[in-house]
């Protein structure tokens, strides 16, 4: 990779250059661990102090930040509007991985049945199953399984070894991570009349809007009847487990390796932690916020706060408990002392 | 999928029908969702509410059901014994997913020395070692990899990309669903004279017994010496971990992302919910609850009894407790003002 | 499998033997579970009980043991000086499942610029992508999907349905367990101009340093810029979550179901249990220990302490809080008591 500050210039048409401009860059790095061949970028004032010692190339950094102090020299400063946004554009088109061309490896198994349109990768050792319908642009990587009548929307990407079960219906721009399971079985049994367990057949489906991403190894499990859904532009991460008939709003997103049992709905516009539990049944409002490790095992009703804890309540009340349970062992001696001198005749 | 009110009692021997008898169904669907092209049914009472205003076309519900008010007469009411094994009965009659038929699937790979009867699905691309042996009526889906002297009992589905590591044995009538990674080796280290770290060689097995269901991305260590073993029965959702050496007994059922570690046993009967965890070298007595995110460290000797918490504690105990711990900012300044009183001259 | 007292002596250099040298001995376990055909080993005093009553056929111990009574005459005691790493050593020699020989099966993508020594293992469905560069003594078992760009080191293993990703570096001596997922993308975004969550490129790569194990279905995803670290001798268990950026130093070992989100930075020779989440930017100081399920949401400076809870604590600290906090039901009506005392004239 070679990148000038004209190239800059006219990639993210920057509003104006400091310093020298004779320059050649050959990657990227954040302020803290760049070097002179590299851009970086300044947006987030937390980072201020690294800006004055980075010993970046070049450093994107917004037009409307007014210097503390005298920026260093030696650096190329190229301001722009949104530098956040201009450096990963830079760096999409400059640096990422490179998807595979269109066309089909050796070694795939395509149902006759299957529509394909002529624009698609499909990697060697996929399966593409009877029904299939894909859209232009569509990648099927090594080992991914689409299963008999799944639809995949166009420009959307299934990684390796990601298994999508019969009947799965993805949108567009879809991003589905290596080793994700989309529409295995639900969890779900009834009490048979010689056996504890009976199994309740899972006959629904799993339904993904345009712009979701799902995350490597998690697990979204079809519905038992209907759909389980994962509204536009859902972000699920890694490791997360979405149980049958589950809703997901559209827009909200969750770290990785939370579960969210059976049945439950959640809002639009969430955003939920890592390792976060949610019982099943339950209903979470719009633009809930829910910090990592919570346990919610109610409905949340009102839109737009923020919970913590397990079981979880609004993050102010849970703060405040938290902190008298670290006092606990402070305040048991104090207890005890007016206890004793209450006692005392 | 086209079923009559005819074909309903004949499947499921109605006692005796309510409301119009002309009518042809093409769906199932729950008492909420039900338009009236649908069949539904009615077995909790949690959900009577429903039952008077359902646009179901007609409903399951018990014969011995006493209705609260007249029932809407444009629903074909069938009345049986148990309505929600009928209704799934039904369901999976006439609508479950087909398996595919016997036989095998292009480029699949098959070691010479396998067993394989003639009534088996093997999938394209999947992998059937040295010395395997399957049963009749064992399906193989696309990438299950069965390791060499695997043994799989009659009636079992493999399904995609699950991965069954040598030696592992597998009873009948069990779903080892996809991703699911049976086998792989335990977590076992001792100190070295060099390294910290030394491998302990993980050279025993998994016995997964009859009825068994393993979810999708769950994993189950191999033992170091002996078997890991899950009893006739056992229910595991997705994305759970089982180490080493665990003993799972008959008819236990795990929700999704719980994790054993090596050495446990865990009774028969027993309800663990999810994201539990459980430490190593514990015993769990028969019939034991555990409510979800909970973590049990030390042995439960007691069969029968319900648990919560991290450290957990019987439910009613650690109910009082919690409700205690949210009541500290409360109780606090009630503490304060005790110690104020005292204080004073 | 067959093996003599005689063969053990060879095999692990022993100081001395007591009782029977005649018998041949066909498989290992532990004292509690041996039979007169096993070989077993004694060296955590906790079971010293075991080793008095032990139906074992041949014991492996300390020869700096001094027994407690008689040690039962029908077992043949070898005295050792390291009897655990002896143990291991036999069972490693005699028992452990066998690799499968250099060669390549069928079914194999590789691409004509890969580099692939003749000693390697190649199974059948593995996919060796254009200009990946293999050492010597590598075994990629089927299923594994190594990308383009991978370079792995000698003697190390991939093991079924493993997912290498684009660019990802692995060191000598590793073992990628079934199902892992390296070099994923990191889960990151940004607000962009139209939507909410706009992908942030993730262009670094995951580098994994020599004698490191990845656990079944554990997912270490790539950097954004730059490379998420497994430094050398590190050990994950199963189905743990390793953020884009995050750095985990020598010799830590962390077990199952445990998260740490991006950019965070672990020491050395850390100890983390099972279902621990740790959180963004925080930094791990070396030899730490953390509890299982604890929660760690800020840096911890100090060297070679354990942590506990979450949020945690000092492991001394907690386990008091916890103690007064299971206390609160007793303490509630002594508390009211001493309102009731104080509120009378």
């Amino acid at each position: 990779m070679k990148l000038t500050p004209a190239d800059i210039l006219q990639e993210v048409g920057a509003e104006r250059i400091e310093g020298p401009t004779d320059r050649v860059f050959t990657d990227f790095a954040s302020l803290l661990e760049a070097t002179p061949t590299d851009v970086s970028f300044f947006s987030d004032v937390r980072y201020e102090a690294y800006l004055y010692k980075t010993a970046a190339g070049a450093v994107l950094l917004s037009t409307e930040y007014c210097p503390k102090k005298p920026l260093p020299p030696q650096v190329t400063w190229i301001f722009v509007k949104r530098p956040e946004q201009a450096f990963y554009k830079l760096v999409q088109r400059y640096k990422s991985v490179p998807l595979p061309s269109w066309g089909r490896e050796p070694h795939a198994y395509i149902h006759p049945s299957a529509i394909i349109p002529e624009e698609t990768y499909i990697g060697a050792f996929s399966y593409v199953g009877e029904g299939v319908r894909l859209s232009r642009r569509v990648w099927i990587f090594p080992y991914a399984y689409i299963g008999p009548g799944v639809e995949i929307g166009e420009d959307t990407l299934i990684y390796p070894h990601a298994v999508i079960m019969p009947g799965t219906v993805i949108g567009r721009n879809c991003i589905i991570h290596p080793g994700a399971v989309i529409g295995a079985d639900g969890f779900g049994f009834y009490k048979g009349e010689t056996r504890l367990y009976e199994r309740i057949p899972q006959v629904g489906r799993v339904l993904i809007e345009d712009e979701v991403e799902v995350g490597a190894n998690t697990c979204v499990d079809r519905a038992t009847l209907g759909s389980t859904r994962l509204g536009q532009g859902v972000k699920l991460d890694n490791l997360i487990q979405i149980g049958h008939n589950v809703q997901i709003g559209p827009h909200t997103a969750i770290a990785a390796q939370s579960g969210i049992a059976g049945s439950s709905v959640i809002g639009a516009y969430c955003r939920i932690g890592g390792q976060v539990g949610i019982a099943d049944h339950v209903y979470i409002a719009d633009q809930t916020s829910i910090a990592a490790q919570s346990g919610i095992s109610k409905s949340i009703h009102a839109p737009g706060k923020a919970w913590r804890g397990a079981p979880a309540q609004e993050v102010r009340q849970q703060l405040l408990m938290e902190a008298l349970m670290r006092r606990l062992p402070e305040l048991y001696p104090r207890f005890r002392e007016l206890e004793k001198t209450l006692s005392q005749p």
